[in-house]
């Protein structure tokens, strides 16, 4: 062992969560879960750890090779820490195929490791809130996943002002590009690829790119002209497509909730080419300084497939990271300035009164359900209250060798500095416990 | 990627967490969270990635090289996946020294590995709750400390039959075995290890190691006595002791807290030689067929030693290892039969109503507290209700055409088979929300 002292700072792009920064990632979980549980939905998680032909077999390829912390166990097995948890849940799923109650309705808030240059937003370790409802493929989950996702957000006081959820459909966008261009499967591949690279290239290589495909300039007018259209002018350019279908029956239901105001049909919203098959979405933030996508997701097929041979199970749903979720609120104003317990007493100490008899009136002040602690050494009483205001105490209990014969206690509010005789016994009761 | 089908199987010794086993899990953590922060401790957390180095300096030779999940990261560090907390909490005291106000009451839950032989109660992959008070080194943070452990036990409605707090003291055990023998430290130093070993050995071997020691019989039948005395009789063999004058204190204060029936002096509590100085203690599991330490801890010193130059902080704590927790409450009956939502509602689904009705019915049943959700497919009846008995529902709400023209819907509750006829608008009044 050497003699080097050791630094203090955490891993690179990792976080300490201090008891604030921990209250505040606690109240705003606490928020979601509180949530997710009045919707029916049930919590799961799983191993940080997993093989990683779970994530070479799963995940994109980035994922897997670029941004996986994996290494060789000494079982010679390589595994990886867990960077998304689609995997994970993929895996749980199927292997309980028979005896799970489909459609699930699962969420979870895993944290999670990639390997990437740490950024605003973006660090090594974050956590990842999970939504998902597994086992039904039809617009009413599509519904159910986006009506979650605008509740989490009006749980936390957000207003349609501060955050918009921007839709559209995979299966109706293959739809009104073959409709467009009048290519068949293939060659409206080669024209999604192409606009899903639309915002990484310049006006002039995506015009090009199209061309290159055959495209008039009469079908790239058509295709700009989407990214203005409401759902009602969009989904008419090719009716009879299914995801055309999905999108009108999940706008109406959203007006019916008059959940439209915070929904915005966006043909610009496309999520990769390869996993999504229906519905996708991103919950952008509105603020001019921060204007993008905070999270989104969608509607994928064949969950199991890798596990299962010829089973199908689709599902639809979203991850939110702790980052994001955190930076929209502070940027909103959206954190509350007390998080944690609003009442916190704190027992302070005179040396004129047995130890013990502060521990009894503490437990006595625990034992009703309020928050209290008690000065563990005995200080000059400006001390103790410099401690009690630092650690955020709501109040202190002064009990010297009087008040204790008089069966009663001081109780000082440091908000107010008033100062109130309570009985002993009535201290419950003061408190409003 | 090859057409073999993936093992559904979580890497070896991690667990899924499927919603049963999360609801029992966060029913646990939540109760301890509640009594914690009722006693005033503050959550932290910290990465699950630590530099390797933190671990080789501070734990134990057995963690730190056997027992790790280690490997080089790509920027060639050596990082290490969590084994225990005291490391990070540590580092994270040693970091902001200057601006924490002492002393801290501090607790953590979080995951972490070792690599370990699988067997009942130990895992690789286990959550720990950490409890510490940092920078107070008299035996009132000690007490603290116990209390909140016997309060954790008390609050899952363990009895003083379930479980014992067996408490001694480093530095009693020191002074005592120094007044037996009359040896010096480090006469006494080795006298102590082969005491640490008893119960490791034969009794044969005990006895010739300690007489190899210069031991005579008569000192040897001494310090067998100590494991049956109270800790009256124990300390008045070194009335002068520190440590013995600490286990005075600390028993009347549990004596005026009438916390002593959950605890005894046990001078058989060591917990290795290296690391605790004063104060140490184990929960033991009285269950006959379970006899044996749940968890424990004690004081320790100079935890920011390796961090910061000729700095002292003491603390005082223990770890609660999730499966072991559960294990005792299983064993003795203190798990409730519902865990989670006791009233959870399903809005069933009737094709002669339009679904966007069913979403709003159950919208509202949300807005006011209650956990609902509704059937995303129209289904038979009966499949609806097979679902809503599977997935835990406690009442299904009811509404054809007719009841939604009428205003009212009929809701089941699904154990006592009753129907009810209820007003839209009374809803919430009537499951009491």
């Amino acid at each position: 062992m050497s003699n080097q002292l050791l630094s203090t700072k955490p891993y690179k792009g990792t976080r300490d969560f201090y008891p604030d920064d921990m209250r505040l990632r606690n109240w705003f979980f606490g928020k979601i879960r509180e949530t997710l549980e009045t919707a029916a939905f049930d919590e799961y998680n799983g191993p940080m750890l997993e093989s990683l032909e779970l994530y070479a077999a799963k995940s994109g390829e980035e994922i897997a090779t670029k941004q996986t912390y994996n290494f060789m166990d000494r079982g010679d097995r390589m595994v990886a820490i867990r960077p998304e948890m689609t995997p994970t849940v993929a895996r749980m799923v199927a292997g309980k195929m028979n005896d799970l109650n489909f459609p699930l309705r699962w969420f979870s808030i895993p944290n999670m490791y990639r390997y990437e240059a740490t950024q605003r937003g973006r660090l090594r370790e974050f956590w990842q809130l999970n939504v998902d409802i597994f086992g039904c493929n039809t617009y009413e989950a599509d519904l159910e996943i986006i009506v979650s996702a605008i509740r989490i957000m009006k749980s936390f006081g957000a207003t349609k002002e501060m955050f918009t959820v921007r839709i559209n459909n995979r299966r109706f966008f293959n739809d009104v590009v073959a409709a467009i261009t009048g290519k068949d499967a293939e060659g409206s591949r080669l024209v999604s690829k192409v606009i899903d690279r639309k915002n990484k290239v310049s006006r002039e290589a995506y015009e090009k790119d199209l061309r290159e495909l055959g495209l008039l300039d009469e079908q790239i007018a058509k295709i700009d002209a989407l990214y203005e259209m409401s759902v009602e002018e969009a989904t008419a350019l090719c009716p009879d497509s299914i995801g055309a279908g999905e999108l009108r029956d999940l706008f109406a239901a959203l007006r019916e909730l008059n959940l439209d105001q915070y929904c915005k049909f966006d043909f610009g919203i496309i999520r990769g080419l390869d996993y999504y098959t229906g519905t996708v979405f991103e919950v952008f933030d509105n603020a001019p300084e921060n204007n993008r996508a905070m999270f989104g997701g969608g509607r994928y097929d064949n969950l199991v497939g890798l596990f299962v041979k010829n089973a199908k199970v689709s599902g639809v749903g979203y991850g939110m990271g702790d980052v994001t979720l955190e930076n929209f609120l502070v940027t909103h104003g959206l954190v509350p300035e007390v998080l944690g317990q609003k009442t916190k007493v704190l027992v302070t100490r005179f040396s004129d009164v047995p130890y013990a008899e502060y521990v009894k009136l503490t437990e006595t002040l625990r034992n009703a359900g309020i928050a209290a602690s008690l000065h563990l050494e005995a200080k000059k009483f400006g001390k103790q209250i410099e401690y009690a205001v630092k650690e955020n105490y709501s109040h202190v209990v002064i009990m010297g060798g009087t008040e204790l014969e008089a069966g009663e206690v001081k109780i000082k509010d440091l908000a107010t500095r008033e100062e109130t005789a309570v009985k002993i016994n009535e201290l419950a009761e003061f408190f409003g416990a």
